[in-house]
């Protein structure tokens, strides 16, 4: 029980699939939950979900369709209030804080647990601080499963509201499972909390690509049958370098899954359509803002851009048959191989290989992107409690990636850019071949590799002595007088060179 | 002269290299110029420059160190006033303008010749107009040479402001050598001229990529001494698919360049350092603002992207030698190859290929982006006169790709994909092997080709029937309840699916 805690009842504000669940998980942890939505078949089907639940839970959650009966429950206006948000990003959020306004007293504490643009995450921070109204912009990970299980959570805003509720947190949080140290952590001051969510989406878009590129590679290439590339996935997930990676773990009960959708005899995931579209129709923000706020900070992440064109393209079916209609050519047909048991042995070695050489990346550039951004906005994140709350709970979950970040990160807590860390460079320096091997074989058949092939150019300029940047250098400055550095310089600084040539006279 | 214009002066704000240029390009087309710069020594610089110009033109250019002497010039606050500004974006013009305002009279235009993010352009816009002051936002590419010679210009605003200045624009900007057509016209309303412009610098971004991307092939991995790829640029931009491309047409003097600079024997680009610093020091804000603009309008943009994300590793080379160091190695050698003359030969004219063919994807994502955005913010912007205003003065010319697209725009207007138009496709079919072919000799001999490979996976996904995203969508579901589609309903709507699967019961 919470009877310590200065908040014994919580509201929670959207009753969709995350909010239901973490209805149940609150009121599991002990606290009296006050559940509300504007669509009144949210509350009835959370009505029918509760039934599902112990008496004891079950007792302790009730639904509201209206504000005046939602808020009285949790002791009214005069009353202190902790409050969870689990609505859409943008507008939703602006339009429940208007019609909340007039109930929210000094003390009030607002999680909002779904994804916020960040800048919009501190605008309410703005206009509600000066009241006392504590905004937290909360990022929580791990699906609408895992809402329910414990979720990873990354907090940011008004630091005391934060440790005032961290307890209850805490509790809940998914725990790591080697040190039992629970998923979350004050992030940081401002819309951190929610900033440091959207990157982990972002690494989780590159890891999503890298992940479906692989899949291909084994099952239209290699040709090899669903069942046993679950057991591939298995073995991947079990352990090394891939070991407790939830994307790939997923993969072995998805490979596995007989069709009972549509009561025939394959499996499912072949009668699943190519198309991603939670970008393209707006319903999800964190994929594309990572790539916004990439190109705003200058942080190259080109493995999580590509897996995000990618699926920006797939999810206009429509329109890729229109391009294969007017080609006369599907340029995309991935060729069925025949390899010996020996050569596939090898080839689905490298591929693990390189599936983590990749995962790294998108964690080089995720984490790179979180440190530029701290730096910038001053929020002092501390990267290696980003790697601790994604330990467990989270859809990045990669065990032996954290194991070899985490440690880093405390030793090294400002770094830039993570590459340059020693440990770090040996495992990219290790399973480099194996990721080059891969994209040249995914050539010659003519598999969709852009995470991929992206990973292995990105190593390439990020560890490159000699970059084919001097020739474009030489044309800004032919054109634009942008001026250059000399080699024999040295490297200098990120600032505009000192010499200009007139190659044409104007 | 143009005394049958309402503008017979002409106040130009910035005397910085396209400033100065453009006040005696502007005199030499018989407007009185007024030319001002709070920084003294650009104004001297300009002095000193204008020394330089006929006595005709000498005598049409006064300059300014003060606003009040400037206005006065102009006629004083009361009368019609034509400004020109070539300023930094973001901050100084908006210091620019609230210093200007109690001189802005109704009437007054002010045509914003720098690069500007276009919601500034609209912000400016809508402060204004209501004053009867119209802000025009005006692309002007061509760096600062063609300034001089003729620029390529692309303003949006109020329409009838624009054409109240068109025939001053029209008569000094670059003409079509084939038609004489002047390379300037009314893009559209609010912040579409700005747009325009950014997107074409985006473009150009791919293209610099690409070109450099080759480079590098040429000179490091075939071993073609420089005197020799200058001979190979100016063969390609003499005729065929790259005929008249002007970051070809450089490369032809750069690479024969010797090295005056330093007054060495070899030459000049051997001297010049691998850095472009020019996003990562916020000196220029539409590399970056394209890939920003790409995300949030859900376009795919991966040659655009991987050309900028090369380019802000390239920024910081001292980072780069930190991570070599840290790896003992250089991941990105290229590698000098013994190829016989055939086989040169074949490469080269592959890389001829494929270089048209990339700078094909660069156009395709420029121009499906300003479609996308031109629908979303109702600018009806005609494609076909955007590849007209680039058909001379600007830095994307390519003339056998203006003379492929543009009749195809001028018959379908409203087209969101240009992959989809038959010719375009049948292009991308005959160079698509081509471009495939260079990749993979490019791997083997580990040139740097981010944007080069990009663009072959862009190409396999746009035309692509069955693209691997089937396995993302089924892992999204898995997790997250994204629902999907069936593949037996069809290609389908950009809309969340109607089918979820408990792949794990919660």
């Amino acid at each position: 029980m919470l009877k310590s805690q200065a908040f014994e009842k919580i509201g929670i504000v959207g009753a969709g699939s995350m909010g239901s669940e973490m209805a149940l998980l609150f009121a599991e942890n002990g606290l009296t939950v006050s559940s509300f939505d504007v669509a009144g078949e949210n509350v009835d089907n959370l009505n029918k979900y509760r039934d599902s639940a112990s008496e004891d839970v079950r007792s302790r959650i009730s639904t509201y369709k209206d504000y005046d009966s939602f808020i009285s429950s949790l002791g009214g206006t005069d009353a202190r209030k902790l409050f969870v948000f689990s609505i859409k990003h943008g507008n939703p959020g602006d339009q429940v804080l208007q019609s909340m306004d007039k109930y929210l007293t000094k003390g009030d504490i607002i999680l909002d647990g779904g994804n916020e643009w960040y800048l919009n995450t501190e605008r309410r921070q703005k206009s509600l601080e000066p009241r006392g109204v504590h905004y937290i912009g909360m990022g929580v990970s791990g699906g609408y499963q895992s809402a329910r299980r414990g979720p990873s959570m990354s907090p940011g805003g008004n630091t005391d509201a934060i440790k005032e509720v961290l307890p209850i947190l805490e509790k809940f949080a998914a725990k790591d499972k080697k040190t039992g140290q629970p998923c979350v952590t004050v992030i940081g001051p401002g819309g951190s909390g929610h900033y440091v969510k959207m990157v982990h989406n972002g690494i989780e878009q590159g890891m999503l690509g890298i992940m479906c590129e692989s899949w291909e590679l084994l099952y239209k290439c290699l040709a090899i049958p669903l069942d046993e590339i679950s057991g591939i996935y298995r073995k991947w997930a079990e352990q090394g370098e891939l070991a407790r990676n939830f994307l790939v773990e997923i993969g072995v009960d998805i490979c596995a899954q007989p069709d009972d959708h549509t009561h025939s005899a394959s499996h499912l995931l072949n009668k699943i359509q190519d198309k991603v579209v939670q970008d393209a129709d707006n319903s999800e923000g964190t994929g594309f803002w990572t790539i916004v706020e990439s190109a705003n900070r200058h942080v190259s992440a080109p493995t999580i851009a590509a897996a995000h064109f990618l699926r920006i393209a797939s999810s206009d079916r429509a329109q890729r048959l229109e391009v294969v209609e007017a080609l006369g050519q599907d340029l995309g047909a991935a060729r069925k191989q025949q390899l010996s048991e020996d050569e596939k042995t090898a080839f689905v070695e490298d591929l693990r290989l390189a599936v983590y050489c990749a995962t790294l990346a998108s964690f080089a550039q995720g984490m790179n992107l979180i440190a530029r951004a701290s730096k910038d906005e001053e929020w002092n994140v501390d990267l290696s409690k980003c790697i601790q709350i994604w330990r467990e709970g989270c859809i990045i979950r990669s065990e032996y990636v954290a194991d070899l970040l985490q440690p880093l990160f405390e030793k090294e807590p400002g770094v830039r850019n993570m590459l340059s860390l020693k440990p770090v460079a040996d495992e990219v320096k290790r399973t480099f071949p194996a990721l080059k091997r891969v994209v040249q074989k995914s050539l010659e058949w003519n598999a969709h590799i852009p995470s991929l092939s992206a990973t292995l150019e990105y190593f390439k300029y990020c560890a490159g002595l000699h970059l084919p940047t001097q020739f474009m250098e030489a044309e800004l400055d032919y054109f634009g007088a942008h001026s250059f550095d000399l080699k024999e310089e040295g490297p200098g600084d990120v600032k505009k060179g000192k010499h200009h040539f007139e190659w044409k006279p104007a």
